[in-house]
């Protein structure tokens, strides 16, 4: 399996994502600062990935610590977690992963069992992703028939988690148990993380991989090609309705044209029981230059005007089910409080 | 009008398509050879387009010479003819362009004649496509309300014909009729006509033209934005069915979820009156690069599978009209022998 990130007792070894999918280039760091850059520059992307780089960043800073005045580590602790918290100022899993550092700390006394405790929690936290990984994956495993031709959108694998991934959890699993499964990947423009990362994750697998323009996945649920589609999520309303990465939608309203079962896979945590819908999930908008530029160049003519939402919404009535660490959920979704 | 090609007397001036969208490059030559080299490295590219270029190319040959000797003539425009139809073997309107050339080159027999009969003849290919994307523009823009939001893909305009161009037409018909017309144009992945030559033509027109990603359409028109799509086709069957562009099949799919009205917007000549269904139509698969390349760079892992149709088929039954220059067609569809 591919690891994103891993802990060596004293350092923390993670895989630089921006050198794919030209080149797998390792980084091994014992100092947070560049754990805190590694985040800034997307070397380390992906929302679960983000808060346990950022609680290893608090661990390293602690470790690194070789005196015994506890002020000190205090002060040190506290500096790393203000410079990890302002790489990536909308990350939420950013946050929590700080806040859980933040509270261990808290409850310590010693350099040394602070030390103990901070690593502790942050393998802990690494752990705690790597299983809830696992759990979708089992449970979405059980959806995909013998053989299947799956469907895909966006990035959702171990470059954006600390395990498997979520949606793709379920794919690599279902490989796993020894399914003949055929991946095709649509390249999630603009910014390509289908391409970019999931063509290179599953091609590391072993696992059949075809890659598409996102227009193309259509044309083959037309010709029966597709036997299920799966992608991940980045908030669920409580009645199941999903935003996830721009193209989903798209997919759900061809999918159910074609009656091509459309699952949802993501952890619990994706879900906000504070929304009964997904009309007010708000959609961050991306800058224009991610659709009208590529290495520096032009695709389009300067001035031209753009509309690029990182995400779209689609209605729980276009998803077949949900799946989470919990379990297979199924409509009418109620997800309550 | 943005113009494509120009005949001038002596000499014809084209637009470097492949130098936009970041330069607006005139090329003027009385050398077919450039004329040739210009279709062939897509300087010149849209079929009717390469049609005229073509046969412009046969009367530059033609009026260059300065002697009298028919048979010197003839020579030299059988060269000219010769080296013009090699540099796109697939395009159908080259080889019909370059056929009527012949003809008329047939029933001469000084080079006085010849000379004024060729180039009459060039010049009507290039009158007669921009009659006929008139009457497309005519017959269209009837279809399109006021105020209008309209969706479209790939390049259908000024670009690719020897006049307004084909659904383009319909747009800036309406446009000049003073209609208040808003355009959403997909970029068309893998080879973003759109982002390149449709965005920069309609800016160009003074069109309010916005830039989307392929997906992004869908989400448009379930936030009811979109008020009718139009595209254009590249071989419509005798039932309607209409290959067309990578891409065209899904906006059709989502469109009729959405109950918006999808139009195609075609010269007569593309029914193929040969073909029952589109079942028939034989789709060309493109090179991987197109997908997993950009400027030279590595988009997707070296070694991944790709599947790179250039065009899909979208059935009759998604298709609200199809327009032609002789007027709207509406389903059920039946263009007889």
């Amino acid at each position: 399996m591919i690891r994103s990130i891993e802990w060596l007792g004293d350092r923390v070894r993670f895989l630089d994502q921006t050198a794919l999918p030209r080149q797998e280039c390792y980084v091994e760091t014992s100092d947070y600062h560049v754990i805190a850059e590694g985040i800034r520059c997307l070397k380390l992307r992906g929302a679960p990935l983000i808060g346990i780089a950022a609680s290893y960043g608090v661990a390293l800073a602690a470790v690194a610590f070789h005196g015994t005045d506890f002020d000190k580590l205090s002060n040190i602790v506290r500096a790393a977690s203000a410079e990890l918290s302002s790489t990536r100022p909308t990350a939420v899993n950013l946050f929590w992963a700080l806040e859980r550092m933040h509270n261990v700390f808290a409850a310590c006394d010693s350099v040394g069992a602070a030390q103990r405790a901070l690593v502790e929690e942050a393998t802990g936290i690494h752990k705690a992703d790597a299983r809830m990984c696992e759990k979708i994956g089992e449970h979405g495993a059980a959806l995909v028939p013998d053989p299947a031709a799956i469907l895909t959108h966006c990035n959702t694998g171990a470059l954006a988690t600390g395990g498997g991934g979520t949606a793709q959890s379920l794919i690599t699993t279902a490989h796993r148990q020894g399914k003949s499964i055929k991946v095709f990947a649509g390249e999630t423009r603009p910014l390509l993380q289908g391409a970019r990362l999931t063509a290179w994750e599953l091609q590391k697998s072993g696992i059949d991989t075809t890659l598409i323009t996102d227009s193309t996945g259509p044309v083959l649920m037309s010709m029966g090609k597709i036997d299920l589609v799966v992608v991940g999520a980045d908030r669920i309303a409580a009645n199941g309705d999903t935003a996830n990465k721009i193209g989903t939608y798209n997919l759900a309203v061809t999918a159910h044209h074609h009656r091509v079962p459309f699952y949802v896979a993501a952890p619990g945590s994706t879900i906000d029981r504070s929304l009964a819908s997904g009309a007010k999930i708000i959609i961050e908008e991306r800058s224009s230059k991610e659709l009208t530029e590529m290495f520096g160049q032009q695709l389009a003519p300067r001035g031209i005007s753009t509309f690029t939402p990182a995400f779209d919404v689609t209605p729980a009535s276009l998803i077949t089910a949900i799946v989470t660490e919990t379990g297979v959920h199924r409509p009418p979704y109620r997800f309550e409080k």
